[in-house]
């Protein structure tokens, strides 16, 4: 069916295949997990920008090995991701899951490798730097080895909130998202079609993988594990995540976590509270000025972010900033809405930025 | 494709058919709107709970006059409404919208009935009580003809605000909702049905009436006009029914409404600050005490609510109940995740509940 998983225009692939031919300085790229739907991005995302590419390196499990992608008008054979594959590799995007990651990332980074891991294997250790490229670029030459991509959720609510946390000095947060199906993968978004189909033709959902339910008509309103407390691993990276990348270890989070039937963006609604006074319109004039953003706030236009309007674009999509009027007087707190496409910004896109600090 | 949209199961039907027919002090009910979704519900819920009706008299508008509904097994014409077909009604029912009921609930006043109005038209005037009956079932007594309805996302909302302010003293909200598209009636039903059918044969969705955009696959984060705040009126009902219902003039309550692609439950994020510490412990305990209210709150089997599971039933399921991280030490506050079926307990039920207390 495809719905809104159109892939990219490469309208200009031609000129940049043209640049790749004549880049004597390009790196060799890896993609680990080239076959899924964040290292496939990876690779549009890598042809779009231009990134100096002389040479192009997928990787995927066994199972994938062997089977053929397309990059910059060429087909390249997968290969298997062993320890010996990083050879000769200068940046590997990491697009694999937390064990895969953390087996053979160190083994990438032993052969001389800089690896932009987009997994939560590494997120949180001391030595990694944790990089949203419009927050905390600085951070990433800090490095030994290993940078590591945020969390989707993370990255989209971190992108407005920093012009914001700048003004006013943010202190605390309440998140509630509506997270994309694409969350969980190519399997996720296939899982969503496949739903929505049973329930036009009316037949039976039965088995719901990746999900634990049903999610067309439907929301989940878990995403990860749980811990003692009743939040889910997801909540949790919100905090802990924003903390690191913002460099606020007092930062105070709250998030609830849910999943919804759509398809490759995030939305989230969130209250802020801020140190210093900060109106509406000084909000948005901030945003107005900060990379990575699209403020869409007209009422009158009925003009807010919407996830069908962000999807496969890399800008987050801020509006329906308002005073929090729950907030007591002496308590300097806004309200707003934000969107933006999990798989390009939430991942593959960060983690091109991410490595063209490193070119 | 009727998902979701199941008839209420009438298995005791003939035992209804049976009491109405004995029931020599049964009211004459009318239900203006009886060719709606919530209008349609009223007529299962008076059958589910055997209320007295003497004699049901459905009314609608002219175009909608002279079509049947089915009550208690029988075939009952649809009257056009006019101020004339009150005459001998003890009870009104209203599930028409605003303009209607500002027309013809006073001459339906004037004619001896008691209305419930399910429309915005008297909710927040001043003589006209606004009930949950499990909140302030007290108010009814006070009515003047007219018992208003409250927002169905108000209702789901504050059916488990109640028994936690009771045991602590609720004071400020923070409110994300996921709202279903029967609270834009039958037609928004039947518009996210034709939505996903199209998305899913590959179609254009096209003109998107009465959403503003595409809900299938996507959100909208307004639901109604918007204030010179930035507030829409549905965001503004949280916490202007929320103080009057719950008799509390100073809560302080942010909200923010999204319209998401599910059918007929409604689902809401909430964040409520108290005067006095309450653990989520006791706030289980409290909540399962309480009527209305289902409590899912067991991560370890994945247990929570969701809008498939609250679809087509009456109560509110409450769940994910856990301490708001972001509270400051001197802050008592919690968080958890509510559902509760929209055209039921969100309008219906609560309608028929409220006169149940009426006979």
């Amino acid at each position: 069916m495809g719905m809104q998983m159109n892939a990219v225009s490469n309208k200009d692939m031609a000129q940049k295949q043209n640049n790749l031919s004549t880049q004597a300085k390009g790196k060799v790229v890896a993609i680990l997990g080239a076959t899924g739907v964040v290292g496939t991005q990876m690779m549009r995302c890598l042809e779009e920008r231009s990134f100096p590419v002389s040479k192009l390196v997928p990787l995927a499990s066994s199972r994938s090995a062997g089977s053929f992608v397309d990059f910059c008008g060429e087909k390249i054979q997968v290969r298997e991701a062993t320890s010996e594959a990083f050879e000769g590799v200068d940046i590997v995007l990491g697009a694999a899951g937390d064990a895969q990651a953390k087996e053979l990332l160190p083994e990438a980074v032993k052969r001389g490798c800089v690896c932009v891991d987009n997994s939560h294997a590494f997120r949180l250790d001391e030595d990694v730097p944790l990089v949203i490229p419009e927050i905390n670029a600085q951070d990433i030459k800090n490095h030994h080895g290993i940078i590591a991509n945020p969390n989707c959720a993370t990255i989209i609510g971190l992108v407005p909130l920093w012009p914001l946390h700048k003004a006013a000095g943010v202190k605390r947060l309440i998140v509630s998202t509506y997270q994309a199906a694409s969350g969980a993968g190519l399997p996720g978004l296939k899982e969503l079609e496949r739903e929505m189909a049973c329930l036009v033709s009316g037949e039976s959902v039965g088995k719901t993988t990746p999900f634990a339910y049903q999610l067309a008509a439907n929301l989940i309103p878990q995403i990860g594990g749980f811990n003692e407390e009743g939040y889910t691993s997801e909540e949790m990276k919100m905090q802990n995540e924003g903390r690191k990348i913002m460099h606020l270890p007092e930062l105070r989070v709250n998030c609830t976590c849910v999943r919804v039937p759509v398809m490759r963006s995030h939305s989230e609604s969130i209250t802020a509270e801020f140190d210093y006074p900060i109106t509406p319109n000084e909000a948005r004039t901030v945003l107005e000025d900060a990379p990575g953003i699209r403020v869409v706030d007209d009422p009158s236009a009925l003009a807010y972010p919407m996830p069908l309007d962000t999807s496969d674009q890399d800008l987050v999509y801020v509006g329906r900033i308002r005073k929090d009027l729950s907030a007591s007087a002496a308590t300097n707190s806004l309200t707003f809405f934000c969107c933006g496409d999990q798989i390009r910004k939430g991942a593959a896109t960060n983690a091109v930025q991410i490595a063209e600090y490193l070119v």
